[in-house]
């Protein structure tokens, strides 16, 4: 069993630890947290709570983990990957592209690399697409959309230090679009709008977006996020080929329906992102298992989030300018 | 163009009105109704009234449609054969199977048989799920589920001249379950209950019924009736084989659907049965043209409304007394 | 009954016969086709064929039925205006919007307008889409994606006297977007591709495009457009609101689906525009009769024509220059 | 948290054992198993192997899960109520009614009950279609389909043991229809067939089986069980009432559909039953921690277990004989 180190004991962490809990191959052995909450977490699964400094030197430590906040994720990872740690990150490695190239540079020369949490890769109905996509089951892909919205806004307080709706919330379906489109992404324009919060219209900020981005060779993606849906968290995807559509539904909280005379009633969809992808996040794990044991490379790595990133910054761009953006052929992904 | 009289002008007469005189190869050229309202029908579609007796003289008329009162049925019936027109009647034949034998010993002997309104054969739903159990897409049909709830009880006045619940309603079922199945019915069992309407037990009849068939090769297909569905007009059909199981479900009013927080709201299913019905009564007409052109003999005629009969007094012998009803093999179907 | 004259006995003028045959208030009197064919079309019904200077001459007809070439509607509309009659005109009223402008002079201060032919707002699935988003059930609209993709494309033959993808084939969406926002449109963005035949851009058209359009209040829609869809007929809508979303999904043709080992099968969705349209035309022709009536007023007119034709314009423009087009104050809609 | 005593490492045990150690108010302490395997799975949550007497004397121990081979059920439910323990026992308490009575004299008198493992019961699905009906969503309940198919048969090797079809597989569903009936069961009727396996048939069992369930008042219940489906493993549950239906559907594997030229194709339904009652096995354990708690007393017991055990033998009667079969008035349930 593999040794691991996990930074971070809030939310996304504790899934992370009972993840690597309950995976074969991996044992929660320490839990960094400066802000506390580190004992009740390690308690539960027999770690120890450590400084960040003791993981490093300690040669038992395979692999860490690292889900702490936002502005610390940059510094940690750079620290592990010196150790020779294998790293998992959570995205994004940094709100700046320019800091988060250092991670690119760290990794250079070496047969490593960040395993970046963009865990919607993993989601077996988004997985499933990108396999059939592959496989030619609707031909040659020609455009794809991306249904985003979360079910409820986060509190005005949260959009200062957010980075923005582009590079908080749209950053995942930039991913999705970079990993499914198979062509570099040529230009970027987006429109931004305040339907929602005026709060969130007084900090800066967008609450509602739709993005379009041009591949090279002329594929076309439409991205749409909300950051309130008023029916639950949705998340869908539709790739249209030159033989048909596949699409990735929601799924909802249950298969009952409910038949009058006023027609038929179907539950919500699983309306909280831990429950909805909560199997992505145990396929992470196991991925991760299987860098560490060197079975595999990271399939999404610190590339993929610095170019989701400079897709988040052009997408900002184009909708505060009301301009397409091109991008530099070097910036392109 | 061929001439069709039709007899009755009723609710189901004015629909075959509608399609006879939509389709391309026929032209109604006489209404009969005893009961009058012929006068307006026949306006309509510049058709003559005329009495019963002027039909089956006149060489020029072709068709006859008898969709009068189920009392005149039989007569009707046996007149056009005599007269030698192509006969569509609406079923029943005769609400007493030794009476409506009287049609098979008419066509015997001649290459014409009557094409017997059991509506749903051409349904194209149905019509396609029976093709493709034929084509052997699910493999050997093993069991078959009809489910078939009206959107509301008739008037209990209605009842005593109905033949009741098995000869009224289930007769459809049974006549689907015959074709479907695909071997001899070899015993039947029914449960019926007053749920709805305590008027419709005082009526000696039942408001909800549940049939088991069992063919001589051990295949089994259970009947759901219901005189009211709380839920519109429920028409499905499952059938399940060796490899697989096709399945018709009911189709929808529109294909909106609204969600919200409380989930997926679609629309209710067709409620009505000419407008559930309305492209099968329509392939109904299309099939009496071919007969009449030569180009077919009808796909479901006398003999198929006697099995239905048959089946339809032993469901209701076998829910009077509680057991099952072995059909004698001259009867099976 | 009201007569009515139809110009044009071509395949949709054919459809507009049936129905207005059909139609209990509308009787089809005269057919005008330059090109033939109106014998035919005349004769099934018990029309006259005539030629168009005969028509609006004659004060026995009520409406004319504009169903020629495109490049033929204006002048026929005009005429028949000027000539005091009820227009339905098939859309565009020209491909040209200066020209088209002719038509708002021609009804300038009469209490006329000119029914055309946007066969879409009749459809059942969209128009109660549209009268739920009006009733509040979702709450207030923020965003509309509109997906219509063609089966196959047209014979590259047919792209120069088309008027490109957006005034041919995305003007029916640009006013289905007007119609549902209920915003006036600000801006449009447009990206357009050469995806599915090489020929079609020799032409100088595209065969896919998505365009941004964005409201005043900052409500956006996007269109998805395909001149081949390799799965066929897609015509969707989703809007999402403050507490909801309502979506139109594909109508299929029939409800038939095949379980096995490899999942579910469900049918095809309707593949014709006239299958899918089937009733939207006949709903056309039923609204043709009430404004004939002098009970309503036309819900779609030359208003509305030439504001899809101004946005169908600044798409074109959009996505040649790359550039988002602001449309002026004055031809906002 | 309270210990927790497993008797049994098999397939099944080995699932509560993974949410036993999961339940933070539950521990494995111990595992039984004379057959071998309890030290792997022992060693896994940090328990110990123990004999099945070390378990009744040890007063740390709280509750013993019975998961063993069916023949041991009854005396180690009748051994931990002797020592005091809350049992959790897998279904069935025995083959053999009279004596699985023994479990109520057992706990007569005091205010003990067994939980009986009929895991459907706390599947989320079927939990909230019973909550439904219960609070009148659908009126009052007229009648029940539940569908139950396996995917592929057992071994005829394993029939001869098993009890055959009625006790082995349809136990389950039985149950359910108990559970929602809501009224006292009067009548069985069961037809059995041999389609699948001509093996289980020289066996002397049925693969294949509909059985008609009818309450005293007049409620009626259709149960279909199949061996082997050849489309997946089909557990669906309709309830007919007053206003309306109620319906729970199977869940697919995922929300993936591809749509073509051929129509659209879904993904399969979840094919192996720890997969689809992964969810209803966590709730159990989850019930059981209350019980221990002093929180709840069981939902479903040594009473319901006796009860479906009689439905089955009288269902299997019936399908011997051909006759239906009323319940003694103090065997209904």
């Amino acid at each position: 069993m593999f040794e691991i180190a996990l930074i971070g004991a809030g939310r996304i962490g504790k899934i992370h630890a009972a993840n690597i809990a309950a995976n074969p191959r991996l044992s929660l052995s320490r839990v960094v947290d400066p802000f506390g909450g580190a004992e009740e977490l390690a308690g539960r699964y027999g770690a120890k709570v450590s400084a960040a400094e003791d993981i490093w030197a300690d040669p038992a430590i395979s692999g860490v983990l690292v889900a702490s906040a936002t502005d610390t994720h940059l510094n940690y990872t750079l620290e592990a990957i010196r150790a020779g740690k294998q790293v998992f990150c959570e995205k994004p490695l940094d709100q700046d592209a320019g800091r988060a190239a250092q991670v690119q540079q760290a990794v250079a020369g070496t047969d490593r690399h960040v395993l970046l949490g963009f865990n919607r890769r993993f989601d077996p109905s988004f997985a499933r697409l990108q396999r059939r996509l592959k496989q030619g089951e609707i031909g040659t892909l020609e455009t794809l959309h991306i249904i985003s919205h979360d079910p409820a806004p986060p509190p005005a307080s949260y959009i200062p230090g957010s980075g923005g709706i582009f590079k908080d919330m749209s950053i995942h379906d930039l991913d999705m679009a970079s990993w499914l489109l198979g062509e570099e992404i040529e230009s970027v324009f987006a429109s931004g709008a305040v339907l929602i919060d005026p709060e969130i219209g007084a900090a800066g900020d967008f609450d509602t977006a739709k993005i379009l981005l041009r591949t090279v060779g002329g594929r076309i993606c439409v991205i749409s996020n909300s950051r309130r849906s008023g029916y639950g968290y949705d998340q869908r995807i539709e790739a249209f080929g030159s033989k048909g559509m596949i699409r990735a539904e929601n799924k909802l909280e249950s298969s009952v329906q409910t038949w009058t005379e006023e027609g038929a009633r179907s539950d919500c969809f699983q309306n909280f992102f831990l429950d909805r992808y909560a199997e992505a996040f145990a396929m992470e794990i196991e991925h991760f298992a299987d860098i560490i044991e060197g079975k595999a490379t990271a399939v999404v790595n610190e590339d993929d989030g610095l170019k989701a990133l400079i897709l988040a910054e052009a997408a900002d761009q184009s909708a505060r300018s009301g301009s397409m953006v091109t991008l530099a052929a070097s910036a392109r992904c």
